[in-house]
């Protein structure tokens, strides 16, 4: 087996064997294949694709490429939910409590945020005293007791798919479909979950800027799940404007507490209850009762005790950034557009987020809604509340803003669940 | 400017820009741009393709990243040739000192054998005391006194094109048209010629198996001579049987010595004419008369003192190889088929090529025809001669050649001269 016959094979639109997949992921992570290889076959799977089959096995080689996580000793059945990533979207903070509260293991392995969308990690981590890092004793111990843990994932994870989305991240091959998908579901079949929900997002803050692209990914995702045993569903939601009314990172774990207490925003509670819903069908708690578990307070209980269990103070004040700049409607009507993209690149800006991934971020930044498209403003009124500790970014964020709102336009809010692919 | 943003565009199948163009080439030149983003740039070049003026604008670019040299001094026209190689292929030999004897300066920057076919200068360092590296100045001495050098390309010329044909040569990205013509050529143009007739081979031997990916890698090549101010013609040319009756290194110099002697096998006499007829118009000498060059000694006469002029020997006894093995003919009737490729596999087997770079040669080593397609023969009549010194090769270059003779079928050899791009 040589590299080049493999290059070739892909480059000239043939499908490639399970040996030579099984080969060619080894010898990556091995050393033996060089970046430069690797990187000319990724731009050739970029262009001529992969079946079903190419797709399926080049996940399992990632899958085999690490260690799998094993969760059968536990008394509880698994569930777990990926987000294809948006902006707002802290949909994990009150569902994994939630869904625990209901019957299910929740092990939640979550990434850190880069570019114009927000990391569930680096979003507890403005809780004071919560850690992400967990040794897998320890996760294990949380969700037993708590039964739902949310940290970071262990470098035995999949370790191709690591390197190989290091190498797509500076080659220009993150967009393709099968490699998108194989990253995914190699991390999280190689996690152990018995069932995963997939909240594929669409618009102009997702990664999938239209529904038939999204649809895709979604597809291959479900039927990867499907060939590796894993119960899997996804549901495509849309992404054209910001998940709820914050976007940053303590910003958006006081809005999620704001759910598990009953109240929040109309989006997250509908999407939480969502995911909810079909995680508990995943995981055959077909019975369990997830708007119950929110407003009786079970939620909260579990949120609480899931959080102190990491180290974290569910009681201690939240940090609040420095300074404020108030964004206000420039015409009377009804807000149309309030773009996801824009918004995320202001919060990014405001230092919520980061350009590389050993930038430090800013707890308090980010930016705060007052209205959502279908909204009738006034002139004058409050849009947007910015904030950051560095107001010298201000200008910066602002501009990511100029052509994000839209008062009086006829672009209709598309509905917030757009399709489900089980 | 970034590079992820270049690949992007290529892989989108936008146009690149001149300032993408130049600014990609320099940074990879420079190691701004790394080889696994350079070798994803060219997967993407090699499916999506580049325009006229994308390939007119890389070979610049590869040009500019170097030194050019300058033969305006000389008080002759220039005139140089390449051949995209095949087996057999001799030509430069006679042909450089022929072409000099009729009033043109050839300055042959040459290359060496990788894989099945013959390298210029492997050959020509079968004659004892001969030497391919000469500086500039050597160079041009040898040109003024002689009219003609075959030596090996320096280090200065399109450094870019060094970097990267070795990059392509390790991620399967060889087989783009517009990477080959603009490695050519910019070699080519760099080394400051004032006209160019390319061979332009085609069938089995040759890099371009059909006609048509011929001709386009020729008009492409054209293009790029005219588009830099060299006036370029190309010929093709069939490489489905070797070129005369030897491949290996000594066996081709002792042919072509033949042919300056006024004998050797019809093809490379036609060959060895048309191409000097080609170059002696394009750089303005319509009047010459190549044919009596050759048969007058003018030609032998060149090659002597341009032989002598590099430290060769050329009435030295060239080396013969310790081991021959005779291939006879299995039935009586015409040979209708002698293959290029399967001869060029067993010469190189037999030790006349190298599989890396870095290995040595055998001078004696290669492949001996009794019998070309179209001749008539005998069963038991010998077919062809295998020379090496490492016997123990035969069988393996025997297995090369298994397919590669066929008598008394229907094939009709192609004709030698297939057409002429200008």
């Amino acid at each position: 087996m040589d590299v080049i016959s493999v290059i070739r094979a892909k480059r000239d639109r043939q499908t490639l064997t399970p040996e030579q997949i099984d080969w060619v992921i080894d010898a990556y992570t091995r050393g033996a294949v060089a970046d430069e290889q690797m990187s000319a076959l990724a731009m050739a799977i970029l262009l001529n694709g992969m079946d079903r089959a190419e797709i399926s096995r080049w996940t399992a080689a990632m899958i085999n490429s690490g260690e799998r996580m094993d969760f059968s000793s536990l008394p509880r059945p698994t569930a777990d939910k990926h987000s294809t990533g948006g902006v707002g979207d802290k949909i994990t903070l009150p569902l994994a409590p939630l869904v625990a509260a209901c019957g299910a293991a929740v092990p939640q392995l979550s990434g850190r945020g880069l570019g114009h969308t927000g990391g569930t990690l680096d979003k507890l981590e403005s809780i004071p005293g919560w850690r992400a890092l967990l040794s897998n004793a320890e996760m294990m111990d949380v969700l037993r007791d708590v039964g739902a843990v949310i940290c970071a994932a262990g470098d035995g994870l999949a370790p191709a798919d690591k390197k190989l989305y290091a190498l797509r991240d500076v080659t220009g091959t993150v967009e393709a479909i099968p490699l998108i998908a194989s990253s995914i579901m190699s991390k999280k079949i190689a996690e152990g979950t018995g069932s995963l929900v997939l909240d594929v997002k669409v618009g102009s803050g997702a990664f999938m800027k239209n529904v038939d692209d999204a649809r895709e990914l979604a597809r291959t995702m479900v039927g990867l799940g499907t060939d590796h045993g894993v119960k899997t569903v996804a549901l495509l939601t849309d992404m054209s404007t910001p998940l709820g009314l914050t976007a940053g990172n303590a910003l958006e774990v006081r809005e999620s507490v704001e759910v598990l207490a009953g109240g929040g925003p109309a989006d997250v509670v509908e999407l939480t209850l969502a995911l909810a819903r079909e995680m508990l069908d995943a995981a055959g708690l077909p019975d369990a009762d997830p708007a119950a578990a929110l407003a009786d307070g079970r939620a909260m209980d579990a949120w609480r005790r899931m959080i102190a269990a990491q180290g974290g103070d569910p009681d201690a004040k939240l940090p609040v950034a420095r300074e404020q700049h108030v964004v206000t409607a420039e015409s009377t009507g009804r807000l149309t557009r309030l773009d996801a993209y824009g918004v995320g690149v202001a919060a990014w800006r405001l230092g919520a987020g980061r350009a590389r991934k050993e930038d430090p971020v800013q707890a308090g930044a980010g930016v705060e809604l007052h209205a959502k498209p279908g909204d009738e403003v006034t002139a004058g009124q409050p849009l947007m509340t910015l904030h950051t500790d560095t107001p010298e970014a201000f200008d910066y964020a602002l501009a990511a803003l100029t052509d994000a709102v839209e008062i009086g336009g006829d672009h209709t809010p598309p509905p917030l669940l757009i399709d489900r692919i089980a």
